[in-house]
């Protein structure tokens, strides 16, 4: 956290801190980085709460720095440039999502796979993130929103609406071909809206009956209760493209008997666990097991202009600032529908 | 087995049966079955042993139907022609692989993929084979042979061909991609020289070190002794494409380990098993775990074309069809370099 420590301005930044493990946020002032020649200063109006920030918070994936800022679903306005930076513009919105940085140079990212970059670096690992009133941050990470987007819809789009909208379109799933989401929240809500609007005949499958209305509302044309076995049975081989946006073990197996022979399944919620299938079932249906992280940021560019035009919305509850611990709470719950966003009032 | 009992022409045929699981073969004679309009009748040349032949021998995947005449990688001569048949002559050379008959009408077949008709009739699965003089098949599963090709070389090709150049096809490879084969036998040098022939970048990875001059032969640019750990550490990260030959359960998660983010490691080695690999790798790294079934028809053609302008050759060992069952055990005993093919003389 040398961020917290090294003075390159006068200005210093606040934000909620978490100081170590599982810990409740704390108010914090801190000297931003340095403002390189291609970074801009962004003051912050609105950070979703993704899920990862909790893992974080909580040293799940063992790769946390305390003290840090949480927050990689950044949106605001570009407060100050970098005497480089020729493609944005002071007073631009903008939004910075979980990927702050990488290498620019190695295969994957001059083929547009910045994503798979191996000097990857996360907006809030090793850094300050977003929960805070500004973050300088390299620019060819921030991306102009659409206009047609409000700053608390497209929040959430940084991080959840990527990973869900990027592996559609990397597994190249089709406008005629059935998709399955499991999973009704914070990523499946998302990745309803985006399978309609692309054209696909989408089904949504929850082990929670009360979120069928809703399911419908946001575009799927079926809905499936997984805890009904039978209904569950009867949905096997028919989906070209299942995506498994669950982060909690679920019966791989049955996942993978959904699909239709050729058909993909996708995993995006990270569940630190074995996934386990039968060989003969992958071999003989020309199936595939797949995984996709984030996307790219040509990706998240084509995104905010797909979600503009087709009106995706995020189902957010906004909360200020100061009330992001009961937020941060409610997400524990498991009773956010479906993305927190704080708001720096 | 009603083929051997129904009786429709004057003409007996004759062959190698199996009459009970794992039981050596014997000489029987048997009618054909009725030559329908879209069949063919061909004269049998060469017939090559596949390894399935010896899982349905042994009725390893519970399918079997006892007695059967085994054989599903025939080359022959068009002997006589079902009324409705218009693309085949009199006197054309033809092989038969696998699948010998499809629904037609399933969106599976009408698309190209009746290698994965839920009605896919198997050559030598409740129906006789090819250890034979003669069978009586649909037209639409017998393809022209190539006349660069010779039979005993192209024999293997339709079952141990079209397996591994289908998900070379099927997924996708690219000229620049560096592509893995993991065995060296009937699969694996086959797919060196398929992979080679399309411009990759080609490692061989056997477990046996005397296998490395010959894999280099066959179009291996690198080989990889797997038996070394330090040598396959080195290769971590490091390939777009995997393709799994052995049929052998092997550490899954080592040949997920060799793939290079975006990568697809691909079975098409059958083995009654689980396969299990960490899920975070599977989405940090946007890869794929891939399946793959022999191929369509199509596909075989395409195959043949191409294996005659690249001069693909399966390393054979040729026997008479009366010592069918000495190279059986050599086949069992993986003494055969690389595919044994039967002659009907």
């Amino acid at each position: 956290m040398t961020d917290i420590v090294s003075s390159q301005t006068d200005m210093k930044f606040s934000g909620f801190s978490c100081t170590s493990k599982g810990r409740a946020l704390e108010t914090a002032e801190y000297d931003p980085k340095t403002l390189k020649d291609l970074d801009v200063e962004i003051a912050i109006s609105h950070c979703g709460i993704c899920h990862s920030d909790i893992h974080l918070i909580d040293n799940d994936w063992g790769n946390s720095v305390y003290p840090f800022i949480p927050g990689h679903e950044i949106i605001g306005q570009v407060r100050a440039l970098g005497r480089s930076v020729k493609h944005l513009n002071i007073g631009d919105r903008v939004g910075v999502g979980w990927q702050c940085g990488v290498c620019f140079i190695c295969d994957l990212c001059t083929s547009g796979y910045e994503n798979l970059c191996p000097d990857s670096q996360p907006t809030c690992v090793g850094r300050n993130g977003g929960y805070a009133n500004g973050i300088r941050v390299d620019s060819r990470f921030a991306f102009p929103i659409p206009s047609a987007l409000s700053s608390e819809n497209a929040a959430p789009l940084l991080c959840g609406g990527i990973t869900v909208y990027s592996p559609f379109r990397e597994y190249d799933i089709k406008p005629k071909d059935k998709v399955a989401i499991v999973g009704v929240g914070g990523l499946g809500h998302l990745a309803v809206q985006f399978a309609n609007a692309m054209g696909c005949e989408v089904t949504a499958i929850s082990h929670s009956a009360d979120k069928e209305d809703e399911a419908k509302s946001l575009g799927a044309h079926r809905f499936i209760n997984s805890s009904n076995a039978f209904l569950m049975s009867q949905a096997n081989d028919s989906f070209d493209f299942v995506l498994s946006t669950v982060s909690v073990d679920v019966d791989w197996q049955k996942c993978l008997d959904l699909l239709s022979p050729n058909g993909t399944l996708c995993f995006v919620g990270a569940s630190p666990t074995q996934i386990s299938v039968r060989l003969m079932d992958v071999i003989m249906g020309q199936k595939r097991v797949a995984g996709s992280g984030i996307g790219s940021p040509h990706r998240i560019k084509e995104m905010f202009s797909f979600a503009a035009r087709h009106d995706i919305q995020s189902m957010t509850e906004l909360y200020p600032i100061g009330q992001v611990n009961e937020a941060l709470d409610r997400i524990r719950e498991g009773k956010v529908r479906y993305r927190a966003v704080l708001e720096m009032r």
